[in-house]
């Protein structure tokens, strides 16, 4: 592109995005470089707070400055209920529908045999021992409606069935093969009151 | 989406790239802080040393680290031709085919009035001086094929005719519409060749 490595080593780090192609990564480095040096500075003070701050939720394991998240350590939340996701952003999804009140449990992934995710990588020992902490009395699938998501819902309503806990999974009310994110507000809330 | 301020803090710098809307920086945030810590540090340094180190050729205005390019520090480039391009990744593209053994001008941008950039904001004035340096004895315009690239040529090409230089410009090989950076090699090499 041009003779100078320290543009090339831009592109290629930009290229470790996800989504991100090498044009893309040019086109950006160009941009960046041409018209907006402060957001290099901006991202790259962002990513490295990040990666020095975040870390789990030693609950529900999503993302967290603190020993334990926001909703985790609300009072008002119903623990009665547990609530399990793929994602935070699955996560957020049920949150902006205001029609749950109980906690979470979050992945952070999903069953995935065919790139080595089993049960025990994606740590469902530690939900199973949440969910039979005796205070648990009901455990919501909310997986994503996916082939992977539907084979990781069954895993583990199996598994928490056998250990004779009332399990649901969201309505059908989700459009087959979507992913939660992307789904509309009242269609996740409609799921969320008709779960089975 | 999650409770602390440094995952919405990255969410909101990805925003800043080109491109990048809050459900794909929401997706890079989350894959980087889940499988790839490494690739958030990497970038963020690429970020600040490209910042730190990149500025522009003080002869043909594209990116370098050094006072001079590459290309404008190789005593066996032909100084008598100077071949005007938008950007670095247009030069790239015209540099790949071999075709041309001259020197360069890099815009690094086009006129474009709704946005403010005139040839004064466009740097041509320097753009001038430089082919009316005694050495040049061609400029060859090599500006995109789209309206802007267009009006750009035509800006350049009245000013330097006037001031007696020998003004070509790529041929129409070049798909009308279309960006240099994605055009063919062949394509790009025949539209030197056949210059006019
Ligand atoms: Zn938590
Ligand atoms: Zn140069």
């Amino acid at each position: 592109m041009a003779d100078t490595s320290s543009l090339e080593q831009l592109i290629q780090a930009l290229r470790r995005l996800p989504g991100v192609g090498v044009k893309s990564a040019q086109r950006m480095a160009f941009h960046l470089l041409q018209h907006d040096r402060a957001s290099m500075r901006v991202l790259a003070q962002a990513l490295q707070e990040a990666d020095a701050r975040m870390r789990h939720c030693a609950l529900c394991h999503t993302f967290t400055e603190a020993e334990l998240c926001a909703t985790c350590s609300d009072p008002r939340r119903d623990a009665s209920q547990l609530c399990v996701v793929e994602t935070p952003a699955d996560q957020a999804a049920i949150e902006r529908t205001a029609a749950y009140r109980g906690r979470y449990f979050v992945l952070m992934g999903k069953l995935s045999p065919l790139d080595g995710i089993g049960p025990r990588e994606l740590g469902l020992g530690e939900l199973f021992e949440r969910a039979c902490d005796g205070v648990v009395r009901e455990v919501i699938l909310a997986t994503n409606f996916t082939a992977e998501g539907e084979a990781t819902a069954h895993v583990i309503g199996e598994a928490l069935r056998a250990r004779g806990l009332s399990v649901t999974r969201l309505a059908r009310g989700v459009p087959a093969g979507s992913e939660l994110e992307y789904v509309d507000l009242g269609t996740i809330a409609h799921a969320l009151v008709d779960r089975r």
